[in-house]
This record gives C-alpha cells, structure tokens and sequence, in this order.
C-alpha cells in the first residue's frame, strides 16, 4: 500500500533537530523524500505498523506532529504535483 | 471529498517568503492547516479545480512544490495522527 508521510518537527533546541534528523532517516528506510517534511512510502502492512511504531518513539508528542495517510489504491490515480518534483517511480520501465 | 494539500516554497528570496504566506493564505479558505505546510480541505470538485488553479498560479515552478492528494473515502478512515493535532472536526456533534 502507499502511505503518506508527513511531520512538523519542533527544532528550536538541538534534541529537536536530533529528533528531526532521525525521523527522516527512518522515513528514508521506508520510502522516498518528496518534500522537505513529507515522505511517500509503499510499505506492507507490518511495515506500516513498524514504520509508525518507529516514529512515535523518536518523536516528542509535545512539540512534534506527525500523521500519517494511507492512499487506497496507489498514489499514482491520488495525486497532482506541481513544481518540483522528487518522486522516481521505480515501477516504470527503465529505459537503458 | 477529502484532500491533502502538502507545499514547500523556497523562501529564500522575499518574494518566496510572499509565495509562502499567499499559499498559506489560499489554502486558509478551502481548509485547515495541521502541519506547518500541510492543509486538509473538504472540497467539491469544483473548489478542487479552484484551489488548484489559484496555486499553481502562486508557486514558482523552478523553486517550489505543490502537490494535493485526494482522500477517497474521506480523512478519518485515512489517517493516523501522532503528537500535535491541530485538526477539528466540524462534523462532530458541538457540546454546549
């Protein structure tokens, strides 16, 4: 399934951009950057449940947010982009 | 129908930090923000075609980037949230 993932990390002290910095490098073990704070994943469902898991650890529920939305059907048919664009569909056909 | 609308304006320029606050400023009238660059929107798919249109209008294509996904089904069978939630449903019954 695709999920999406995005986060507002609260970086005014270093422990937040410490906190930020590790969110992303999970979200990267999961998924693609498609802007600064949001990640586009296609993940099973147990990794869903260990990506989120995984996240809520790092964050602080105080100053932080983070959501998470499934795309139900893939984001393909879901989504509109304009301007820059980081998204690599690894399922197109490379054309070598 | 339920949609997300993520953006990431360079603003390194002022005339990015304008493009930032006009985004902001847009997307106020069609929903709520969650994140600090995150709005959900309950639209028609005329108000869709509007919202879209008007911030196409604002980005720099070059600099920024705007991308909106649809909900389908709607937002709260979609997301999990975590931390901060700045969202209010309107739909919920008002205790007075």
């Amino acid at each position: 399934m695709d999920i999406l993932v995005p986060y507002d990390v609260n970086t005014e002290t270093k422990e937040g951009q410490r906190r930020l910095r590790r969110v992303a490098r999970v979200c990267t073990g999961f998924g693609q950057r498609v802007q600064k704070s949001l990640f586009e994943c296609r993940v099973t469902q147990a990794q869903l449940e260990e990506l989120e898991a995984r996240l809520v650890k790092i964050i602080d529920g105080k100053k932080d947010s983070l959501r998470i939305y499934i795309l139900p059907g893939g984001r393909n048919r879901l989504v509109r982009v304009h301007g820059i664009d980081r998204y690599i569909d690894f399922e197109d056909p490379l054309i070598v």
